[in-house]
């Protein structure tokens, strides 16, 4: 049913498409554009967000000590319902599906059309912050609040949002439910037990319905596009003071265990010629790692972020290192040539230190690249509003990434003050994460006049 | 009371001695001499390393599956047992002194002599091997059995010893009871608390006398010279296939905590130029600590045994890293000197890391030279025996680097299989182990004609 005012707004909205196409450029770079997108409430946006962070907020603490909303918690249990409650005070009617994720869908003039999806998380790493998937989330639903508010009518529907489980932390894995969308999920993948909690029950504690996981998939070509708002989480944008930064795509990530066997032994007794010693193997290694990174051109990178050595006592010489290797970089290629100079170091390692050394993959994702048209209407959308854009890679992992796999995604980034995630200190100034919602509703509007 | 038989035997035994200080060289290796000394029962010594292995052996296990007799556990109150047993049973009177140390004495024939102290401990590591320690112990009183039994009389007094408390495992320290009798000891030292015991109850609990605890001190001078026969724990002797090692002295310690603070951050948002990996900087550490060992010439070790990691998560780079450096030698010059070497690469690490790196001393033992008398000793001791010597350093700690302080100290090693030690997989034949008797004895009597 479609109420007198959307009908009107939508003639309107269609009106100003037509003259877009006829222009045969955006309209909403043209100042003779009959009509002008509305904003985004900037201070409706701001006030969601720093009462989101209020669930799972640490006790006694403020908006400064940042969130621990993990998947499945009781915090992120109450943040989906104030969520969920915004979106219906907003005229949506959200719906879980049976992954978990929230829903909601504004009709488009033609409804043969695939919708355009757009949206973001709202779980949260442990003591992390306040921006990461929030900011994405609560400004989908500022564009549907604000579009409908000017009753602007779009072809294509348009479909917020809410992943579950994005982070990697539950059960060992991200954008675990983005992944059950994409299609990547079996009945028995519902029986994985994590924190004495079974996955199932997990799902089925936020609404979803474990027993029907499989209905969860959607089939490649069921939206029109997936567009999604989020910060930067690294330093490029700041440093280089520009307000939008154009996701050319996800980078694939590849990490390995590397495990270094040599012998534990006394480490006053044993010359250093007889030592097989793995923590000198493991510290030559993480060097290897580095240099893999920084011998080419590019913005790949390689991480050694976690070690355990055994014994692990300052008087034995340690006879055994299990060490992370995480190479990432949005050429497969790449990271196939980093793993490569990996690995013939290794082998001159193995022979100077007197040690194994062996490479256990432990995930391989490949790259999701950003479909070249979301990436143009983005761009179009901050000229617009008068924002400089620059290109840049994510090199963290998002719900687009799975998106990509059934149909065009873009990715629009906004900076993070210092560069810092995954942290209470995460920040991004509202004025940004304004930015970045108006950018997201005319991307949307943008992507609706293509195809 | 001298008894008729002892007193024989102190006759033949001076009458040896006399000859010997005529001839000006020792009897023992002079083939024309009056009386060869007694030999230590090699089958007694093995059956009782075996007997002794039971008291601590992991459940079900063999004598290959080493013993777990940690200081003041149940097993090392059993086994303390279990030896002064066998003392009583060779008719010594074994005394246990307050700090927990089991003493025996054989008088001599000029009382006003200082005793010639010799032992080692029973205590084990966690996890630890058959033959660390025990075999001292068990050799000292086939030493004062085989004597006995053999009627010679010594001019000095024979003290053995079993050292309570050898291990670094309880209460976080080593060689912790014959500290005390060297007089590093404060009543409060006893109010220590360690895996919920009092340090005051531990020694009670093996018989000690904590209220005590100061009368355990003894004044330097108090032994004419103290001898520990002790497996190597490192492979030199075995791999130079010499039966006998001449410890030359006690490595120094240095033992410090390198805390390494960087900035932990999100792997795959943060480019490689702006990391400020402790992690990276840990390793090229690592790699600075073997460069102080390896640059100049001579038998220093250092080694990175332990190390932090945090948060240790694979996908962020590490914000902070404490890892352990410790330096050993005979020369505290030469572990100034690697130290001073470290220090300097920890700027140059700082510098291209972008972290900070301080050192905080965690232990500083110093060194214990060996006197050159009981070397000698230990040489014309084993030469009277045909077995082959060499000098080496001590890597380890010993409740010999004590008694050092109160006055010469000597060392006799013998062969540790493959260098293993602190594991069940530790092994030193039982010829091995029948020749380090047979030294101990004979390197007493050298001493004992000695001064």
């Amino acid at each position: 049913m479609i109420s007198r005012r959307e009908f009107l707004g939508g003639m309107t909205a269609l009106a100003w498409q037509r003259q877009s196409a006829i222009s045969n450029q955006s309209a909403i770079r043209n100042p003779q554009s009959a009509m002008t997108p509305p904003r985004v409430s900037a201070s409706a946006l701001r006030e969601r967000i720093e009462r989101l962070s209020t669930f799972g907020r640490p006790s006694g603490g403020t908006f400064a000590d940042g969130v621990g909303r993990t998947a499945y918690s009781d915090a992120d249990v109450e943040g989906r319902r104030y969520v969920m409650g915004l979106m219906r005070s907003a005229g949506l009617q959200p719906r879980i599906d049976p992954a978990g994720n929230i829903f909601a869908r504004r009709d488009g003039a033609s409804p043969q059309l695939a919708p355009i999806l757009f949206g973001s998380h709202i779980d949260s790493v442990p003591n992390g912050g306040n921006f990461d998937g929030d900011l994405g989330s609560l400004s989908a639903l500022g564009v549907l609040e604000a579009l409908g508010a000017a009753g602007v009518r779009t072809r294509h529907p348009l479909e917020m949002v809410v992943w579950a489980h994005e982070e990697s932390f539950a059960f060992g894995r991200g954008t675990a439910c983005s992944r059950i969308v994409a299609g990547d999920v079996k009945p028995t993948d519902m029986d994985a037990v994590w924190n004495g909690m079974r996955r199932g029950d997990a799902i089925r504690r936020i609404g979803g319905d474990p027993d029907r996981i499989l209905e969860a998939r959607r089939p490649r070509g069921s939206h029109h596009c997936y567009i999604e708002l989020h910060i930067e989480q690294g330093g490029t944008l700041e440093r280089a003071a520009i307000p939008v930064g154009v996701v050319q795509g996800i980078v694939a990530i590849d990490r390995y265990d590397a495990v270094i066997t040599g012998v534990a032994n006394h480490a006053g007794t044993t010359p250093i010629a007889d030592r097989h010693d793995a923590m000198l193997a493991a510290a030559h290694l993480t060097v290897a790692v580095r240099d893999a990174a920084t011998r080419r051109p590019g913005r790949q990178v390689a991480t050694v972020g976690q070690i355990d050595v055994t014994p692990n006592s300052p008087n034995v010489i340690p006879g055994r290192v299990v060490m992370s290797v995480e190479l990432r970089d949005l050429s497969a290629q790449t990271i196939t040539a980093m793993m490569d100079d990996i690995r013939t170091r290794a082998r001159e390692i193995e022979r100077t230190t007197q040690t194994t050394i062996t490479f256990t993959p432990m995930a391989q994702n490949p790259p999701a690249a950003a479909a070249a048209e979301v990436q143009s209407a983005i761009e179009r959308a901050s000229a617009s509003l008068d924002l400089r854009t620059t290109r840049l890679p994510s090199g963290a992992g998002h719900d687009a990434q799975m998106m990509a796999q059934l149909g065009p995604m873009g990715m629009i980034f906004v900076p993070s003050v210092g560069g810092i995630s995954h942290s209470p200190k995460e920040l991004t100034t509202w004025q940004d994460c304004a930015n970045g919602a108006d950018v997201l509703l005319r991307a949307v509007l943008e992507m609706d006049a293509v195809g």
